[in-house]
């Protein structure tokens, strides 16, 4: 039998997932779950964009052009400048989802055994695409104590070697919460200009700030012009993951046109996807406010629960939709497949997402976990509930 | 300012797309274009397929298992039954169109400095890919003259080093409308099964052959169970270009294991794309009894045209919607440019693909061109008319 490739064994299956066939099982066996591992939001798609599909009049679903709809391309400009970032459509490439973004802009700017650097814990996919790419990942670590700000700068300089050819950021973060501030974003800027490497930066979270805090785009450092890649996405900000529509932004023209080849041997993002994704550009101001309040309800809810249960440390999330807790447990993996193998409470459990999976570090982040806060108000509540049961039970 | 990446410098553009600008300059001084250059066909889309969209009560679009929705998958199963082809549902990742399906064989079975054997004039996406991954592409040169038959097993020998990990066959062939025989499949087999490699078989135009030429599947091998790994695509079957969907098919395991962790890292393929994809599996088999009627009747038109042009020579196409011609001018690039910017007849002109860029190997395929029949027969009489025009006034 022929081997299968030495990166499909080296690529890590998604910590999201993995607990996936228990999960099933337990499902089967009669168990009600709630969903906390997932960042899947239980917000209802704006019903502009759901319309849009329903009454298209097409009649041959043909390719768009490889860079996007030009439609959309353009409404996309105007949402970028009531968002404070100054682009042309030039500077775009709509991508299918915001994986494929990451997956061009890797691409574009790395060969193999090239090193990337990123914050940890990061979003677990951007191990699948760096080893994809036969990229290095190089993880600086934050910490929950800080509720994972950025760490000093000298500890990424620590990682720059003649192979670093960008700095990946999520901004706000998955899974941390975080949101960096201008100084930090500043700082990383003013390393990269530095070194000359690029800055990517994940921003599909934008739109969800809370407590007044403000997002600080990678696109509003003027002097990173060259430097800097944004990759974005619909799915969270419009609930519509299922669209799998992103885009990928540059000013750095040579970024663009290489990104553009990648974009074609592909032939062209989704057709439908875009329709859709286009006329949820049209929805009222007032969805994200009342988007953001659902969520920060949401996010005090889970927050307080969780301070309350004694032995749990959270780090507080300033955006996003994703909060890391400790737990006073030694491996959450175990935990978290307990829950849905050995625990019930009046038939239910909850599903967690093991952070260690979100750290490139080995035998980091085994006591923590990620738990997405897209449930309603009661469900989380439940869960809060379930969690301090579970744990009481399972250190008995 | 930072390097992009070699791979990126080294990624060869479209050569489908690659002409695109000269198009735009030409429809903007107000000439009328046929385009023979890309495969879009002007089907159109089974209404079932649209309908499903239209009348879909989905609230929020979520994404689908990274596998792709159940219910397709077992539809999906069925399918290929009536084809001929016995498989199981978990062995069938649904992907964002044949591109994807491509890129994950490729990715679970190469790494970095491997090589894939392709029999040239190649779908020229296929570059793109292996470029993207590291790969090197070995060709093995088909004939105009054998109308782009298998060439002989001893040239395929020829290529193959320990780094070989697969051969790749398009059947029906993009560009060459080739399809393979039973004895040419077995004889690939055998090979494969010699040296231990795998065979990926791009069969995504499946249904397009004519004169009562029977498609042999991969997957109707039986000994190549572990070596065999089928792309597929909805795009040209149902004329759903833009829905993107695909997927990638194979009885090994291991393969779908590793494929299965791509998969998961990109989350899922496109769900409003996944419901048209199921529903369109209704249709009724006159679809494509009718369907090929009309690209038999355009086949025909195109071939027998091309053949009255004094110095054009055409490989008789057997399957898909393309034909390669060869032409009597040096250099078809120049010529598919020129008919853009300086030709026109009744302010008329056509576009076609130059097949330089369907060959791995320089200077190969310098005199010919790809042309797709997926215009009404109106419209391509017109193309050879100004084909055979543009010929005389170019070699005058």
């Amino acid at each position: 039998m022929p081997n299968i490739s030495k990166k499909g064994v080296a690529m890590p299956p998604s910590p999201i997932r993995k607990l996936q066939p228990y999960a099933d099982k337990a499902i089967k066996a009669g168990k009600h779950i709630y969903y906390l591992n997932i960042g899947q939001p239980d917000i209802k798609t704006p019903q502009k964009a759901l319309d849009a599909v329903r009454n298209t009049d097409i009649e041959i679903l043909s390719y768009s052009p490889s860079q996007g709809f030009e439609s959309y391309l353009h409404k996309l400009v105007q949402y970028y400048k009531h968002n404070t970032i100054d682009i042309d459509s030039s500077e775009v490439i709509v991508t299918t989802g915001g994986s494929e973004a990451l997956s061009f802009a890797m691409g574009s700017i790395t060969d193999f055994g090239d090193e990337i650097i990123i914050p940890e814990p990061f979003y677990a996919n951007y191990n699948g695409f760096s080893t994809a790419y036969g990229v290095t990942v190089k993880p600086v670590t934050s910490k929950l104590e800080d509720n994972f700000a950025l760490p000093p700068i000298s500890d990424f300089e620590k990682q720059i070697t003649p192979k670093t050819k960008a700095i990946l950021l999520c901004n706000p973060g998955n899974p941390t919460g975080y949101l960096y501030t201008k100084d930090e974003i500043e700082a990383i800027a003013d390393l990269a200009l530095k070194h000359d490497i690029f800055v990517i930066a994940d921003e599909v979270y934008r739109e969800f700030t809370y407590d007044g805090a403000e997002h600080y785009s990678i696109m509003n450092v003027e002097r990173l012009r060259e430097h800097a890649i944004m990759v974005d996405s619909v799915s969270k900000r419009f609930s519509m993951c299922g669209a799998r529509i992103g885009c990928m932004v540059s000013k750095n023209q040579e970024v663009i046109k290489t990104a553009m080849k990648f974009a074609q041997a592909r032939l062209s993002p989704p057709t439908l996807a875009q329709i859709a994704s286009e006329a949820a550009l049209d929805v009222d101001k007032s969805y994200f406010k009342d988007v953001n309040a659902e969520y920060t309800v949401r996010r005090n809810i889970l927050v307080k629960g969780l301070k309350k249960i004694k032995g749990v440390k959270v780090a507080e999330p300033k955006g996003a939709f994703y909060c890391v807790a400790q737990l006073p447990v030694n491996n959450t993996e175990d935990f978290a497949q307990w829950l849905l193998e050995e625990f019930e409470d009046r038939g239910e459990t909850i599903m967690v997402a093991p952070a260690s999976g979100f750290y490139s570090t080995p035998q980091t982040g085994l006591n923590q976990i990620r738990m997405a806060y897209v449930l309603e108000e009661k469900s989380l509540i439940r869960s809060i509930n379930i969690l301090e049961k579970a744990l009481q039970l399972y250190n008995a």
